[in-house]
């Protein structure tokens, strides 16, 4: 099947490139480590000019190839890419945003190839406390697009990550989303913190001691908030009730309750009901099993995950901006 | 005046050593950087043999050369210096502790001149989140010396730092405290999470900053909790609503803001009242005048700095040991 359209996925620590047929099938895939703080320097030539932009050497990496085969094929891009840091920055779409708005919004880049980058715009929040997000807009659209019309009105996305991202939808819209910093802060404390000096990690994932966590968040020992429970993970070990190879799940888990515990209250007080929203998951699999693990602790009814929600959403965007129609007619091989 | 006791509060990063009188006068002081984790290691003649020993040097640079003028000084530390880590490990005393159980407990490390130096131990308490603290008990000990009979029953003691103590005092006792690891989650946040990238340091104070952030953990936008609203440090950034410059001191009041208002509802929970405690703070003048001005905008009705707790303290606790009254009589000089 000839391409129709290359999906770029392109955030901070990785590229991942999509080639996308009639409907948005994926043809091909790959996955670089050339996140835009991680792109390649060595010196090359592309499109017989010789090349140090680690962009255009990335971008060559990712799906030169599928240009040469077809070089009119579109590119649509998301993520980090579109950032003041990125290739070129695409400013924020205010809230509520769709699919039209942001297909509306699409910046563009032109590669020494001589192809226009199409990258898609992140979505700002302007309440008191602003809220951004840049590349998860594009895969909360993605996942919109193949849900039933009425599933929308109690529904909650949330997209784990080193900053955990919460959007409420309406009628296709993302009206609202908060944003947690719980990845980060897990990792900066497994890092840098006293609570990683006694941690021992471990390949394997130590369930009890996640739950544990979890429940301890959601305990009455959790409403002094997690400044202080935080500390636990080091007071337990002093007192041999939490060995060390367990402290990193006990800590991944009491900060994920956290934030699923303060999540679930305030969409009671939004919502005015004690009703929880259903919630889709999208990302990695193994963070969003935890993610869906405390969920059910914390009395979530009904959690799914979302799969292919960045290349849908991409695909989708790429539909509403036209860049399809402008597909060159395509050579039989 | 001849000293009576030479008093060590022996921490992780300084070694702070005070030359007491009677009364527990102080007659002299010094600061060196010489804490538990920062150890001198040039090895040196310590009373006629070839030393390396990290503590022995310190040691003998903090104060031998008082001890050189009167041999016979009883000597008492506190600190990290009992910690696992330290000269000695001094085991938690249970809550309630009090001068009497502290000082009953000193547990000892002769020195290579031959001097014993008695070290306090930290304090435990045994609740289903375990907390510890080991310095600051002493320090609790010796703002309790100087309180009028019956200033305890609505008091909460305030020991900011990297890691905050609460405490609570009953007759004379510690009954309970609570820890909020604040101060390591700032400087992990400035130091190594996307936060810090934005952040611009200045040795002034921001005051409008640091209260803006405690307003912002105060109000309805603060009920969804630190792990969402520390985002706001670098949102505010992206929409041009903070100043790199005031960005880490609204870091600052945001999570201060956060730990006091945390404080102040287990405080109403537990004392079944909408009164809030007395507070007194120990430590950093300019920390606690931080801690100062958030509790007065968390609606603490009165705060007082505390001086001269940790010298005052172990005085008190070289008297309840009985080590006074093992010092040698004094050679007239």
């Amino acid at each position: 099947m000839q391409a129709q359209l290359i999906a770029l996925d392109w955030g901070t620590t990785s590229l991942r490139a999509y080639k996308l047929g009639s409907n948005g099938q994926v043809l091909d895939q790959r996955s670089l480590a050339s996140g835009i703080m991680h792109l390649p320097s060595a010196p090359r030539m592309i499109a017989g000019q010789s090349c140090a932009d680690g962009f255009e050497l990335a971008f060559d990496e990712a799906c030169g190839d599928w240009l040469d085969a077809q070089p009119s094929l579109p590119v649509i891009a998301c993520g980090m890419v579109g950032s003041a840091q990125g290739w070129r920055e695409a400013a924020y779409c205010d809230t509520p945003a769709n699919v039209a708005n942001l297909g509306s919004s699409l910046q563009t880049v032109r590669s020494l190839r001589g192809i226009d980058v199409h990258i898609v715009p992140g979505v700002i929040q302007r309440s008191r406390l602003p809220n951004v997000m840049r590349g998860e807009e594009t895969q909360v659209l993605g996942v919109l697009q193949n849900l039933p019309v009425m599933a929308g009105d109690n529904l909650l996305i949330g997209l784990p990550g080193s900053h955990s991202k919460w959007v409420e939808v309406v009628e296709g819209c993302i009206t609202h989303f908060d944003t947690f910093m719980t990845g980060e802060l897990f990792a900066v404390l497994s890092e840098h913190s006293i609570l990683g000096r006694t941690q021992q990690r471990t390949p394997a994932f130590d369930g009890a001691a996640f739950d544990r966590g979890v429940q301890v968040a959601l305990s009455v020992d959790g409403e002094i908030g997690p400044l202080s429970t935080l500390f636990s993970a080091r007071s337990l070990g002093l007192t041999g009730e939490l060995s060390a190879t367990a402290q990193p799940d006990y800590l991944s888990g009491l900060l994920i309750g956290h934030e699923l515990s303060a999540l679930a209250t305030v969409h009671r007080h939004r919502r005015h009901s004690a009703k929880l929203p259903s919630i889709i998951l999208i990302g990695n699999a193994q963070l969003c099993a935890r993610y869906q693990r405390a969920l059910d602790t914390c009395g979530f009814p009904h959690v799914t995950l979302a799969e292919q929600a960045t290349e849908r959403g991409l695909w989708q965007l790429a539909v509403s901006a036209g860049l399809l129609g402008k597909t060159a007619p395509v050579q039989p091989d």
